[in-house]
């Protein structure tokens, strides 16, 4: 399965009173993962949305925490395109700290239009992924 | 089932450039939800963790999209207590819009003591709760 | 001069490890009072963007610290219209907690077309907010 | 002047529905560039705070919007040492894209105990600044 690993440091912003990194911001690393896989793969998100009038928003997400990240600690976020259909994918996430798993997800996002209808994959995506 | 109903409105710093709120805030406002669910039973969770050194990480957030919302818009954050064991807590969320159903999620806590040793629910937090 | 007063609560999200309100926050809480402010001299700021076609972007910001705010604090956020041009504006803010001034700040924004030219504040703005 | 330069990417995050980078999350990246620009001389923030138990909370912020930032748009963080006193710092940003000064801004902060207390700049800082 295609993966891609991007490096993140916890920012003090992402910190909450507990001391740890506050859960919803796992969220944002997933998206950071994400874009920096499509990048890899070849294909630019932002290139998605502006050129091919394409977006992904997402239908679903999910994250379980197993250990906590504090500020200034530096975690890869593992991206790997999980399913592939007609006009959805699926990614699953983990986040590494130190090798050690401190958190792992997914989301589900559907290909639609400017207006939100849904649209097939573009054939440059499937090519590029692979799928 | 206990609910709490909290009135939000989505605030432009919450809004991304497709023009909708961002996915991850969603759970912001769940912890929005569950702190008035908690002070609306009588448990002030800021109490909780200053004077009962109690504390209630997230050990699994679940989130479903189903409607967009958008800046300036008001919805309510429906919060239930779904599950009660001898240390966790599972809370359910409904996010509705004019009455429709926007979202729906579910974060699970463990009870916790300052060094994140897994204690029993406190009897008070039991009782207000009935649980 | 007008100014409106909007309430508002520290979220468990807006608290860093420092166990105070992170810097950045005040600057999303001012633009809830503005918002507010907006409304309260009866213009929507999303009409304004979706109808109008006029948007406010910010060209300066600035804060003052004095006193810290903590989770579950209660603060209101007072909004005052400070300065007219033809096509700027400046608005102060206090945040006052238990009447005390914890925080004070201004933010100025131009009055610019969809394409980011500056436009002449609308007549209806004017006539509104009586400037 | 001492500086340090931190390359930055607006996450989709960062960015609200005007399609630019939202205006509160440019101190966020000063928090980034002062906290490399640590690193770089020397001094681990998180050090500070967890082993010297000194602390640098935030006094006043100030931020002058020139153009924006836009999803995807890696820019630079150019962070200086503007100015040292008995118990003070302030910190001068400039975030360039493409070379283009897009936003300025400076924090002032007070070096301060567990307590909240001032407290003299600690030597070892003030040799690892040259200051």
């Amino acid at each position: 399965m295609k993966e891609h690993r991007t490096e993140l440091r916890v920012r003090y912003k992402e910190t909450d009173q507990m001391g740890v990194m506050y859960y919803s911001n796992y969220l944002v690393w997933f998206e950071v993962g994400r874009t920096e896989f499509f990048r890899h793969e070849g294909v630019v998100y932002r290139d998605l949305e502006q050129t091919h009038k394409v977006y992904l928003p997402v239908t679903e997400a999910h994250c379980r925490y197993k250990a906590p990240l504090r500020y200034d600690d530096k975690a890869v976020v593992v991206t790997r395109l999980a399913e592939t259909g007609r006009s959805r994918m699926t990614f699953e996430y983990q986040v590494l700290k130190g090798g050690e798993e401190v958190t792992t997800g997914y989301t589900r996002h559907a290909f639609v239009s400017s207006k939100g209808r849904p649209v097939k994959i573009p054939d440059f995506i499937r090519n590029s992924f692979s799928v």
